[in-house]
């Protein structure tokens, strides 16, 4: 129907302002996949698509069309309450680490399917493949069948999952087009809307380490994400939560797994474990019919009884990994050569973070990516210690870095003492979930 | 200075509406004249700048890096003054090919590179190259020793010359980008710039056969060109110019030849005539310090006397083609084997013509191509006989088509009918010249 369609005038639409029809969007979506249309026009197409916006209508059929350029994963094979969950990325967020086992443990499944970092967030895989002999590459047989005996999984995407997506993000890297709400928005549902579940949750950042700088931004985005959903007929909520500061302690691939580690034990009770805590009564909730306390109730015993973390011994071993990790985490995770604590400069109150300079700090240990392929040190990273509105004595704890040598470490020192702003006031900790969006079904 | 740089800020800052410095456009363009920019990110550039505008500054340091990105044409052994002209393309436009003959006869040098005609206007080169044995492709040293000899030439632009124009040029067809007006002028004024010349000739034209179809937009045009000439130091005259009908009678190639030669010769003196001579006379009152009417009677009186005629002849045998065209145009011109009248479909005055659609006609008759590189019938087109605000009786020729079978040219009978469009009430025949542009220096 499309063969050899000049798909000129599409964009010549977009270009002049006009909304395109669903049957427009479909066609050069799929041509692009397809690689009927060009990198040249597709740039022209996100260009203008950038400038002039793209309608609710258009955002919907762009993610259409780029669910349809592939394969699904229907995970009719799950006869457990399916729940799926993605954060917009930020600094030290291991949600899904602890939320994936928490969750099996509940009676849930969560499949997650996950991509690498890149740039100052890490990336899921990176962080689990931290674990020895921990494979990700599972093929959909596998994924199917440990997500119904264990109840989760966290897998790498494979091609056939939404390849348009692929084709166009990398498209949007290379051209100055990757920050525009339905974009972003296509993107992120497309990729969610491929995969079978009752229940997406979304967690949509905010801040100075997140994509979406202001709480407006991140509020547009959550909209554009909802609208999608509906017009999918499918689930979802979304939480607008605080990136002004990594949300866990860790920052670094092996010590983001001990910290959650660390979290399904009860161990840690910081913001990690709040947010984690929420999405999984959430989901309680909805999809199990309690109520909110009850759902929290369950979550808190799920933790306490030591389910949970059995569901993370359980995921580990299943995908090929040493399951002693969730006892003994110091010894079976590699760890780096020097460890350094970085004092406060200075007393008074942590007023704010650059969160995105800390990742970047990560980044520069080697515990993240500048570019697609390049390789990860899995024992690096740092763990920042306070919590904006704390009160810092000199010479307290701000950090303990882990690096390679002393030069890392004395870069990444410099880094984070640059990243932190303390002031003489006391300041108010910001709000972590700022507000719920979304509807029940 | 620009190696490795990541062009992605520039084309960000476009899409964000600011002003870009000279030395950003400058290195940007460069960097993609020589491949260090890919065609996704300088496509998603031009769509940025399509949509958002260029200022006069950035259209100027556009230029100026156009001209920049290859090797330039100073013309410095023509001793005459020196006088570049170009139109922005019309059906049945053969002005150059009256103006060069014509300006050398008059003691100037018209050094006219050209291109290839596409789509529905007609090229220089195709129309030239219908004459047997002539070549267009003049080696510099050629092109400059025949005008300094017979004062005009006409050849192929070299791929040296402003080589960032062809390749944008190109990237604009294939992205939805070519009616931008500052790129539209900078494509042109680039050409222009890079060939010495003591008097820039620009014929705007507008109308429903010219790339600007309203008035308005071919000032816009015309200012931003006299805005680049200015940047540049380069005289410059405008002419805005009437594109509403076929300036000549005659649309194809060998046809085209057969006019010009007619109009040297003082026996066409329609609309063809009329532009060509108010050019060639606004150059003398310039180059030459004429008055108006002074600078007219020399323009008729080069025709008068044979003197333009022998300068066409001369022209023709100094690159290759047989000079006894001008004297029997019918005898060495090739001939289209199917010659057809198309008498007016019903009596009333010429109120419009649809003269795109008239191109097209000729395109479909072989004249012209629709793609790059596809080969022309230089004997095939026709010849439209009425002007707007002409009478017509009924059955009186309308056009004389010249086909290479019976079915182009009944396929060009019925595409002629419905571009013409016939009043009851008498019409008022449009300007000409609506305007000149411009300033003498």
């Amino acid at each position: 129907m499309t063969a050899g369609r000049d798909f000129r005038d599409v964009v010549a639409s977009k270009r002049d302002g006009q909304e395109l029809s669903d049957e427009d969007v479909r066609d050069f979506v799929l041509a692009y996949a397809r690689g009927e249309v060009g990198d040249e026009l597709a740039a022209a197409f996100l260009m203008a698509a950038y400038i002039n916006g793209l309608s609710p209508a258009e955002t919907a059929a762009l993610t259409e069309a780029m669910v349809g350029s592939g394969s699904t994963l229907p995970l009719a094979g799950v006869s457990r309450p399916k729940v799926d969950k993605h954060s917009t990325g930020g600094v030290g967020d291991g949600v899904t680490l602890v939320l994936a086992p928490l969750a099996a443990s509940l009676g849930l499944a969560v499949t997650k399917l996950s991509g690498r970092g890149l740039g100052h967030t890490g990336g899921t895989l990176d962080k689990l493949e931290s674990i020895p002999g921990l494979r990700t590459d599972l093929s959909t047989e596998e994924l199917e069948r440990q997500v119904e005996e264990i109840g989760c999984a966290v897998a790498a995407q494979t091609k056939e999952l939404v390849p348009a997506d692929g084709k166009l993000y990398a498209l949007r890297e290379a051209t100055a087009t990757v920050s525009s709400v339905p974009l972003i928005a296509a993107s992120v549902m497309s990729k969610k809307l491929a995969v079978g579940s009752d229940l997406i949750l979304l967690d949509v950042k905010w801040g100075s380490g997140a994509f979406m700088k202001t709480p407006r931004a991140a509020r547009d985005l959550a909209d554009a994400c909802l609208g999608l959903a509906s017009a999918a007929g499918r689930p979802l909520r979304v939480a607008v939560s605080d990136m002004s500061q990594p949300l866990g302690r860790a920052v670094g691939n092996a010590l983001e797994v001990a910290e959650a580690i660390a979290v399904l034990k009860g161990e840690a009770t910081g913001r990690l474990w709040e947010l984690t805590g929420v999405f999984a009564a959430e989901a309680l909730v909805i999809l199990q019919g309690l109520g909110p306390e009850e759902a929290r109730k369950e979550v808190d015993r799920a933790v306490e009884s030591g389910e949970a973390l059995g569901a993370m011994a359980s995921m580990i071993r299943s995908q090929g990994g040493d399951p002693a990790v969730v006892e003994r985490p110091r010894d079976v995770l590699p760890r780096a050569p020097v460890v350094r604590e970085v004092p406060a400069p200075n007393e008074g109150w942590l007023a704010a973070t650059d969160a995105e300079a800390l990742g970047r700090a990560g980044v520069g240990l080697g515990a993240g990516r500048i570019r697609k392929g390049d390789p990860v040190d899995p024992a690096v990273g740092f763990e920042f210690v306070p919590n904006i509105g704390d009160r810092l004595e000199s010479g307290q704890p701000l950090a303990v870095i882990h690096a390679r040598d002393d030069d890392a470490a004395e870069r990444a020192r410099r880094e984070i003492e640059a990243a932190v702003h303390i002031t003489d006031d006391p300041v108010e900790p910001p709000a972590l979930v700022s507000e719920w969006l979304g509807r029940a079904e």
